[in-house]
């Protein structure tokens, strides 16, 4: 039931602590009010415990990472777990360099998360402990396709089982699984990828929908999956003449804005396997 | 008079000194733009002192302050104040970490203010040395109503009194005191709050107002107060089916863009105390 | 033929590296996405040469320089340089700080560019190692009109063999030079002004045009500058009731989305000198 999950964000308005890129960051933070959820950033390691400290979830995204951040993410991080919140983890370009990549694997080592939401080339790096990305976006020879998909529903559950929590994989096909079932999720728009950020949004939407579904996170990651889909879905049936990928981006949050139980319910599309 | 404090910033167009978050700084500038004024930001210590130099006023925003851009803090105060520039201190988070309140604290002390504009959490925290937020937002037990709009009014009087300047407390209802008097200003809509930064956007664009109303400081935050305000609510009449926050971010710079003399006199809705 | 430039961007897709300042990035994220081109953003020195080295360009901004990031503006810069991808300057604030002026100096001797982008007074700047700007707008002084074209076409040529690259001055009438001949570029509306970052924008936009033209990057720079302008006539057009300056971003950034080859050839504005 995924229109649950949504309706728990918004009853809940879970405050999520985003470690964020300063690149889509206020995206990230319009979305997140957009869900029903609170957005707060703090970067500073001697801010981020005491910020994670009051807040349901945390958000780390290594976008455009540095030494302080660094440091941030790895001390928020910490203090959230041992708090027992919520961790997600976007590895952004993780594949595209060594401080990249690394800070990930460490991240993932030493802090430990709930799920890890990134691309196809991404977490086939994490899976690897190296690889190569197109930069920030995925490599067309890794896409999922309908063709490919039952490899790569098994990459997807055997990185899962490897990493120790959920994995969500975006692109063309979105899979999401916990080592055992694999959400297969067929919402969204290929116009998406002409937007920056649509990746770092869901990543904060989806730390909103764990924080508030705690009893249930592998639904709760896929409902916010098939939300960002659905969300670029409706989004596009409202484009005027002469709309390009900024309106676009500005009518998905919108679109999320609107999005309730029952848009929800009656728009995913998905199946388990 | 509000109508002229916004008349004599398109006149004067101020050059406006920002040290202010990376999560609302893009609408800190357009909103500075549209009201008639300049933005110029800049965080780096080395380079504050000659950026602000040529400013008419400083505008600084804790929101996700870090060590360096603490220490830019300090330096562009100190410069801004030598000058006899006009100072603005956005307490982002104040009460929400020992940083925060400790840093908007401190620059209180050593840097001092014209104006301090926060929601009634951070000033509460200012007032007493610490205290709680939700994050960024109020707390919902401090909220200012019809009902005790009283003690809130005393409060904020005692708290310009108390830091020496104008406090402006921004919510459902927003006052605006110098200590003596108060305004009490009912624009705005409650809408507004699912957007991120609309208070970072209007301490940019109050600073504006107090560049170029240097003779009229307490009037002049008011007027800002209360533009900010009606820009929401002219805003949320254009608002066209299916747009949410996204798009109602749009329009209220927009509005600001179109506001006048004669819109603002006819739109303000106020009372002093 | 301007129009074979865009073309090229779109059939190219080149990766952009952009070491930007905070206030204007996701805008420029867009823009180059709209016009075919994905960026990245890195600007922490221990990241910086591994991400560049998969671009096909290297676009500096120094609008919110820090001490960090300059020293990821020279190791990104040199890597590029190793690399002999294009490489671009926008001298945000030159004149405005000693850290600014110093800095783009610095980078021009060190690294060295391709294209230097910048509004007069920024330029004129680096032509005399000083100079004053009114922040990051140039100068009304300085403007360069249809009265002073002359000297203004004189001034860009000699600036650019001075500086040994092209040299793109851009204003109410823009100037692209190899010092050599003058593109003279009459595209664009005086409204962009009043948005921030349509400089930051073009500049990240110029350096996918000009990685997909290394052959003719003084055409490349040229057509860059009128798609950005005549983006800013069309997008004028569709504005509704009401709309300011945010919405007009967003529709400049959409009617890069839509730009062909054959509405850029048909909309350029311009002659050589």
């Amino acid at each position: 039931m995924f229109g649950n999950c949504i309706k728990n964000v918004r009853t809940a308005a879970p405050l999520v602590h985003n470690i964020t890129n300063y690149v889509t960051v206020n995206d990230v933070a319009n979305i997140l009010l957009a869900c029903g959820a609170s957005p707060i950033m703090s970067d500073e390691p001697e801010d981020v415990e005491d910020i994670t400290s009051i807040c349901g979830g945390l958000n780390i995204n290594i976008g455009t990472l540095n030494q302080r951040s660094i440091e941030g993410m790895f001390r928020a991080g910490r203090k959230a777990r041992s708090m027992g919140h919520v961790l997600l983890l976007d590895p952004v370009g993780a594949g595209a360099s060594a401080l990249r990549t690394n800070t990930a694997v460490k991240l993932m080592k030493e802090v430990g998360f709930d799920v890890i939401r990134g691309n196809i080339s991404e977490i086939k790096t994490l899976a690897s402990g190296s690889g190569t990305t197109k930069g920030v976006d995925a490599d067309a020879a890794d896409a999922v396709t309908e063709e490919n998909l039952d490899s790569a529903v098994a990459f997807v559950k055997g990185f899962a089982r490897q990493a120790g929590c959920i994995a969500a994989v975006t692109g063309a096909v979105d899979l999401v699984s916990d080592g055992k079932s694999c959400y297969v999720i067929r919402n969204g728009r290929e116009e998406m990828g002409k937007i920056t950020g649509t990746g770092c949004q869901l990543s904060g939407m989806m730390t909103a929908f764990l924080a508030a579904n705690p009893e249930n996170k592998l639904e709760a990651s896929a409902a916010a999956v098939s939300a960002m889909g659905l969300a670029g879905e409706l989004a596009w049936e409202r484009m005027q003449e002469g709309e390009g990928n900024a309106s676009y981006r500005n009518r998905i949050i919108d679109a999320v804005c609107h999005m309730n139980e029952k848009i929800l319910e009656e728009g995913a599309r998905y199946e388990v396997r």
